[in-house]
């Protein structure tokens, strides 16, 4: 049994759990995995009596438990300082920093509007409103800038917990048909080779649960 | 001059840059302020030119450009690492992360319709939804939580970037009149006391720009 328990909800839709698994798998940092799913109607009850403030995901360690996606990350990165969650270098860790950061406490626009599914079959959604659009822009432009810093295959050379924190915005790019940018595409074409994507995909597509409307 | 330049907006409104500036002071990280005002009907050009995301604070060190308010205060935790910045014990490090974390990419309810407003006279708001509610009963059970296991006077003891994340909520909390928890209040009382907040207050109280309708 493994130290470290990582909670998630369902691999189709909880694109905060989706962040620190993809992290931690892609990383080789061993953990046990315990999927809560959620209904959407009602919640999941069991999900208040783990966590403190009812969402997912949460890393318990012993009694520890640690809420936030990005948290859990800076805990790992702590206790695994050598599988490179940040950046080595301390400008370009503050930078990755300030993008994880960003994902955290903004782009509302697309998140509302767009949320990750990976069944969903890629088509365009209409009436997008300008802030999905700007939302868009600016993460494109954010990753093209650290790619061309890093000079790849990842935002900063090798997949760290900035690739982790928009992997859930690579499914949105895609499935909502929101981007034609070929630097942008490529990006995203290596992030959906990565081995640790392709298994939570796997997973997520098995799912027997809740289907929206829009892909019955 | 210093090496750290903290460009921070009007210390009446700017509740993101309140949280690196008073942590900063408070734990004498020696910066350079810069204040950029913006007015609310059209923002400020000059904004645009200084940040990557046309948003403030943002911590300038050399060429480097740090954005997000926490982010800047993971960097000067890098920087500065006997200040404390962060709890010296993973542990309790790793809750004040979540808890920092769960600030700010949260408590929208609270956040949209209780703006910071050091100028304020203190009075209660009607028609207050269950969101803001929602979110000050969180708020209170953590402070309460944290307070319980430290014993204070602090969230995590000794002054850290957990009070400075929450420092805006504590002139919310006041001059909306949201709560009469008498632990909270005594928290709220000894923020308010601290040489920084008297520092940062005394400065919005001053500034000549932009009062919002209901102060007039």
């Amino acid at each position: 049994m493994h130290e470290l328990i990582l909670y998630i909800a369902n691999k189709n839709y909880s694109s905060w759990s989706f962040r620190p698994w993809i992290a931690m798998d892609a990383l080789g940092i061993p953990f046990e995995e315990r999927l809560v799913p959620f209904d959407f109607a009602a919640g999941n009850p069991e999900i208040k009596a783990i966590s403190p403030t009812g969402r997912i995901p949460l890393l318990q360690h012993g009694t520890l438990k640690i809420w936030e996606s990005l948290s859990i990350l800076e805990y790992v990165a702590e206790l695994y300082p050598e599988v490179g969650v940040w950046p080595a270098d301390a400008s370009r860790r503050a930078v990755a920093r300030s993008i994880c950061m960003e994902m955290l406490s903004g782009f509302t626009g697309l998140r509302s509007a767009c949320p990750m599914n990976i069944k969903r079959k890629p088509a365009p959604l209409d009436n997008l409103s300008d802030a999905v659009h700007r939302d868009v822009d600016r993460i494109s432009s954010l990753w093209k800038e650290q790619l061309a810093v890093s000079g790849g295959p990842f935002l900063f050379g090798a997949f760290s917990a900035a690739d982790a924190m928009y992997a859930p915005v690579v499914n949105r790019l895609e499935v909502y048909g929101l981007t034609k940018d070929s630097q942008v595409l490529d990006y995203m074409a290596r992030m959906k080779e990565h081995p640790s994507w392709v298994k939570w995909r796997d997973a997520a597509l098995a799912e027997p649960w809740y289907v929206a409307e829009d892909e019955v």
